[in-house]
């Protein structure tokens, strides 16, 4: 924004305007003072409508400057958040300059320039940004306590051959298909049709090992001996093996990151490509990293609260009336732990409701049984710990049960009425640290040792006990916006299209 | 650690321990007072060596409670950085539990008791961590200065089916390949026998269609249209498209991520997985996107000297003499800035000097020739900006004399003599914003429009000027460390084999 004779204007560092926060946050009267003056406004139609045909009576200071047969809201471009700016700002196009259906599509960039007057009616604003910018004091936040803490950020790997979960499919990354095989090669109609010939040929000899074997055999297999690291690889699940070795050799650290599942899914919650941060802490048991998950979850709502607030009144305007309330509530009650078998047992005793799916000691708690527990039951975030072992990865510590490991979820009360998702944002466990024991639960499991050589290794003469969790970021910014979509707080995500289509 | 009648000691937060540091921090003398005290010290070998022969002098305190035939020194395993604690703990490890040769090899996690005595003789302590910290102090260092500008945390994916740089190798992300396929799922000799029929089938196949089209064709070629995204989608090479668009919709943003790169190289500083931090700018100019670079170095040089001298001080001494005085100059410096053609001009007029490289218009500049510019020439950090059309992608500016484009590198002074490697961390550049220039500019380059079409979507209704970087973080750990291989930066490197091995 520039303009004459106006309150004094500086420039945003490394770019060429003028945010008009800094103009307005420096005057005491919110900007109405700039009101006849001659002003530049830069920015992109977001949303916008046509003004109702109401008399516009313009201002004697303005009247000359600015011709205005046919009206258009421009407020929505202001990226502004100071209401009262909102409320005084009307900015008219020239429609001898451009026409206001040149104007309408969102995403139209827009320098205008003119005399700022009072509107005589008030746009609606729509306020994309926020959940952005909550997503970046989340993150921002997480840093923090992190940091504040003594932890230190490290990297794990993206691509990994270690198997984390073993439960999930996962990406394979390979440069055997890239390389300088473009989808063109196969120009002419005679090639194309040695290609199909040949594409069938391939066809047959697999439906005839089918027959033979029982089993589907990939002829197409590739030789991932001459790929780039020569061997399988895929796109991490999690980071926390990866965390643990190097919490052996650095005390407390924690990354940020993206992890990859390739489910496919009905659901609309399901993304390929999702943030995580994960925690490792060396000399330290389930508890210490349930305290931990307790502490950075309030530490992180408090952040919001202190430093979001005019995104938070957005908010609840505009999405979800409940939002400071739950936050404050995540602030102050101090969450509830119990363990799996004790939950199945408050569930069973539940008189006069029946939940969808069996409450049975081995099966996982589904979100109805969750949501009941956290809102029905205890009303406030609820620490389930001590999975069974069976539904567990193979890294987990064995409780001395035999039956149980060393695991927790930390579940959050619900969004909005009938909204199950995203409630579990944290899932922690504590390390086998025995070597023997880890070694049979993967012989139990049938996991192929090679993979996990490195990782049985930081075992082989002795351990300390170490400890951690994974923070799924999306549904924390759900939690505090609340959206009900992860696909409306990451700005390219990754699902996938429906099987069928 | 724990202890008996010692000074107080407080459990580090979520751990069962003691941090060294805390007790220390704690105590005016550094520590010597706890000398006599029992206590129990756990941690890993990271480097171990017998102790020469010299004889030891028991305190009288301590020698009731150690029995030491042989010595083994176990500073290395005590992760302090307090000089003092180095000098006056030895640690003697009783025989009769564990013998030298059972504790010896690195990595062995140990819990030690016993009492605390001044050694008589002092090990040479390696520290292992400070890269890590000092990367970890950077990583912080740059969010904070993000931060501190009202920069926004954004996430950009990393599978994406563009192409932003259209030059490199790539990897590919697909799940047709992994989907219970298991290599032992062709177990018998007879299906063996007949795949192997079955890919000479192909071979001979693929042989013909060469044959006919003087093209290598790709029979294996897998349905991308099955997969899970439907078409082919790779591994992020850089974040910049990405965030361009998130620029325009809320002003200065930045992301931190993984970047990939499928190149096999023979330079052993060569990774397929890097960390970059990408920047934009919306309103911004290439000389703007060059001010926030400056500023931006600058802010983490000083972070680093003020936060992080403990390690800075063992790089110093055991890694790199000239890193105070580097980190110092990088600070008070003023970067120079000259034009590539400047840089040509400035490079041709040298007198006396052979470069094994030809000096032309339109040809990279080699580190050799970036070396001579910085180290020899101008002696402190050098933008190299305004780079040759045909060098760069096709989303840069093109400048108005045609052949140039708004790009820049920033070169950094030499870390050692003759040590080249990682001298460029942060390149630049400001976007082609106007939609018919960037057009005719895919076309000339023959790029594929239609995984494009949402990036020229940013234009399709005019737009604003936006410029940015990428720093890549690992050279820059390499110039604060002085350490020569990125490897050493990375705990879990992800390098290539070499091309026959």
């Amino acid at each position: 924004m520039s303009s004459e004779q106006a309150p004094a204007a500086t420039l945003s560092k490394y770019t060429k305007r003028v945010a008009l926060k800094t103009i307005l946050g420096g005057s005491s009267d919110g900007g109405v003072g700039l009101t006849g003056h001659r002003v530049v406004i830069g920015g992109w139609i977001k949303s916008s409508s046509e003004i109702r045909k109401q008399p516009v009576t313009p201002q004697p200071a303005a009247a000359p400057q600015v011709v205005s047969p046919k009206d258009v809201t421009c407020s929505a471009v202001l990226q502004s958040r100071i209401p009262l700016l909102k409320s005084i700002m009307k900015v008219l196009v020239d429609s001898a300059l451009a026409t206001p259906c040149q104007v309408m599509p969102t995403g139209t960039c827009l320098l205008i320039e003119g005399i700022l007057q009072q509107p005589s009616v008030q746009g609606k604003h729509v306020e994309v940004a926020s959940a952005m910018r909550i997503h970046n004091a989340l993150t921002w936040a997480t840093h923090g306590f992190f940091q504040d803490q003594g932890f230190l950020h490290v990297q794990v790997p993206i691509i990994t051959s270690t198997d984390s979960e073993g439960f999930s499919e996962k990406f394979l990354v390979t440069t055997l298909l890239s390389k300088g095989k473009k989808d063109d090669q196969i120009s002419s109609t005679e090639d194309a049709g040695d290609l199909k010939k040949t594409n069938e040929l391939v066809s047959q000899l697999e439906t005839r090992q089918k027959a033979k074997s029982g089993v589907a055999v990939e002829t197409r297999k590739l030789d991932l001996s001459k790929d780039l690291f020569a061997h399988q690889t895929y796109l991490t699940v999690s980071g926390r093996l990866h965390l643990e070795s190097q919490a052996c050799a650095l005390g407390n650290v924690y990354c940020f990151g993206h992890r990859f599942q390739a489910e496919k899914s009905e659901s609309k919650k399901s993304l390929a490509e999702t943030w995580m941060v994960d925690v490792e802490m060396a000399f330290s048991e389930l508890e210490d990293a349930m305290d931990c998950a307790n502490d950075f979850l309030k530490f992180v709502c408090k952040r919001m609260v202190e430093g979001c607030m005019e995104d938070l009144q957005f908010v609840l305007k505009q999405i979800d009336k409940a939002v400071m309330e739950r936050l404050q509530s995540t602030i102050s009650s101090s969450f509830e732990r119990i363990s799996y078998a004790e939950a199945i047992e408050v569930l069973r005793q539940v008189a006069g409701k029946r939940f969808h799916s069996k409450i049975e000691f081995g099966v996982s708690l589904t979100e109805e049984h969750q949501s009941y527990l956290v809102d029905e039951i205890y009303k406030k975030p609820v620490i389930i710990y001590n999975d069974p072992k069976g539904l567990e990865p193979f890294y987990v510590r064995v409780n001395d049960d035999g039956k149980t490991v060393a695991t927790f979820n930390v579940v959050l009360p619900k969004l909005k009425p009938n909204l199950f998702a995203g409630r579990t944002v944290i899932r922690g466990s504590q390390s086998e640290e025995r070597f023997n024991v880890l070694n049979s639960r993967m012989n139990e499991l049938g996991l192929q040792k090679q993979q996990h050589e490195w990782y049985l290794d930081l075992r082989r003469h002795g351990s300390a006990k170490t400890s951690g969790f994974s923070l799924m970021l999306e549904p924390l910014v759900l939690y505090a916006t609340g959206l009900n979509d992860v696909k409306d707080v990451i700005p390219f995500p990754r699902s996938f299209r429906r099987a069928n289509s």
